[in-house]
């Protein structure tokens, strides 16, 4: 049933990439002199078949589950708020809100299990989808986070997700598009740096000490206390943490096996993702574990201030775009970065080239 | 006669920052989680007088000028190279063209004298300044790069494209905006990053070794000729170079001289400048050691290629937005910096507190 997850993600043309860097040579700048921005626009090129790709339809999802573990007392914040935060992301008022406005994207905000209900008059909104698997994950300081069928479902959840975006903007659009230009993951959890945390751990063989941060901001002795948690965790599911799969299912999160399934089907039917920060990279690093050819999809956003991201991040050979100390989650990081990409296309298709413009080259 | 350049700056009004400071503090995340964001937002506060800053009008003004030192072969591009720049910054083809289309900023070019002439059909075009001081600045090598009084009018054409482009918006925008929400400056000049190189190495106390990189793109056996063509300066002018109005002008350039006259004056009437790269951190820089009050109202969008750019960033504590490898100049890293101002303040005026989405706070 969940084999889907291990089909190639889509190939990469090399040919268009190397268009694009021939076009990038011709431009009125000393060569390489736009750094990274260049290798943005190339990388554009070869995802989208195009030697002058385009960045206008962008999607947002944002992931929310709640987490058992938030039983031993590992969050700064009281566990009804990722229901509140449910509904102030589609009220407008979120982080994530002001900037999918900012930066012109879609949102949708799918919904996995809270233990507090979302009030009714929320019921059908069209920025929802309810995707309820249960109030929420197990405890997995003390059992597994889920079953076998609750991870399938959650993957499924985030696989459905970006279908439904992807389908949708092909029947609104005129000229149809084949697909969205970029997906962008997001997540709301309380407790769910725990959960991030020993997925890091496991999957990178580093002790909870080495990938425990204050997460929305607990205080030192919360921050012991997490650690223990995530310690004894360790432990008790030591015989399933070589695989990925299997760390996924006993010390994830509904939302964050949610992120893995996006991420994969976005690489398979060739949507780039732009991942967001501490969580985020989470799920990427399952993914690519999963199934490494999702890689070649991935762009990293930032680096959070949380003190393991950098770890995973090299794991990884991630070069991210931003580091701005944001520790703040929801996809905000990775809508931050959204303009750089931008600009690095209408710098690559906007540009005049040495012949246009008359000017001598070096 | 260029007494001027040592009025105290704007003071920064410091109940406003703290206003600001307050309202992050009731915004629906974690405190502290938009990390240098939430900072970004309470320096526009303390700039604008409002605990609610915004940042609709900007502008861009390109300094261009040529350089003596050419003649001892230490670029890539031929000298002619900055008046078909000029041309192309005209005619909407160059990087900084299209970055300020999309971040919807005005942007002017003021010619402070070029070795090349302009051709005659951009007389007149409303975008174009001309203040030309002479045809090139002397090769700094030989003898002082130019008079007190070419520095002098260099400084005042800075101070007077930012003046008449405040005036502007004054009279054309309804209500009347008392200035400024941000000016850029940018610039172009074939050499200048010779002339740049020797400002650092004067104010910094580095050798030539340690401050000169490729610039535009010259080879080992170039930037070796660039390093003795900087050291043999700095012999020459040594008795000059302890004092900031001495070295501008001795190894300075028009256009970096016009840049230290627009963040003098920026700071002085109160519009906060977004330094961009390598040239214009040199003019930072000057700005700074003849009036450190100035130094309050900078901003430093990003870290350059150029390899001595890091240490005048620390000499001057400056903390920068991007680090994207990129060395094109023109004002261009700081233009692509702005998205993430603009978001700082969307963020911090459109968000919804604990109180109005009903979130329970840590």
């Amino acid at each position: 049933m969940n084999k889907w997850i291990f089909d190639a993600a889509k190939s990469i043309d090399v040919t268009a990439t190397k268009l694009a860097q021939a076009h990038q040579a011709i431009l009125t700048k000393p060569p390489g002199s736009l750094g990274r921005l260049e290798i943005l626009a190339e990388k554009f090129a070869g995802w989208q078949s195009k030697q002058h790709p385009i960045l206008e339809q962008l999607h947002i999802g944002v992931f929310a589950a709640d987490h058992g573990i938030c039983k031993q007392n590992v969050s700064a914040f009281p566990q009804e708020v990722t229901v509140q935060m449910i509904a102030n992301f589609l009220e407008g008022g979120a982080a994530i809100s002001v900037l999918s406005q900012q930066i012109g994207a879609s949102l949708t905000v799918c919904n996995l299990g809270t233990v507090a209900a979302l009030p009714e008059k929320y019921e059908g909104h069209p920025q929802l989808i309810e995707a309820n698997i249960a109030k929420e994950s197990a405890d997995f300081s003390m059992q597994e986070a889920m079953t076998d069928e609750q991870l399938q479902k959650a993957l499924m959840a985030g696989r459905e997700l970006v279908a439904e975006k992807v389908i949708d903007l092909q029947e609104c659009s005129i000229p149809p598009t084949p697909s969205l230009h970029l997906f962008i993951g997001g997540e709301m959890g309380i407790g769910n740096t725990s959960s991030a945390s020993a997925i890091y751990a496991a999957q990178l063989g580093l002790a909870a000490e080495e990938v425990v941060g204050p997460g929305t901001g607990i205080d030192q002795i919360g921050l012991l206390r997490k650690q223990s948690v995530i310690n004894a965790a360790l432990k008790l599911h030591v015989d399933y943490l070589a695989d990925p799969y299997q760390t996924l299912r006993c010390v994830g999160g509904f939302e964050i096996a949610a992120l893995v399934g996006s991420y994969i089907y976005c690489a398979q039917i060739g949507v780039p993702v732009l991942v967001d920060g501490f969580i985020c990279t989470a799920a990427a690093l399952i993914a690519v574990k999963l199934n490494a050819s999702v890689g070649d999809w991935l762009l990293f956003s930032h680096r959070s201030a949380e003190p393991a991201h950098h770890l995973a991040l090299e794991a990884l050979s991630a070069n991210v775009l931003l580091d701005l100390e944001l520790r703040l989650g929801e996809g905000s990081g990775a809508a931050l970065a959204v303009p750089l990409l931008q600009s690095a296309l209408a710098l690559h298709n906007n540009m005049a080239t040495f012949e246009q413009a008359g000017v001598s080259a070096g």
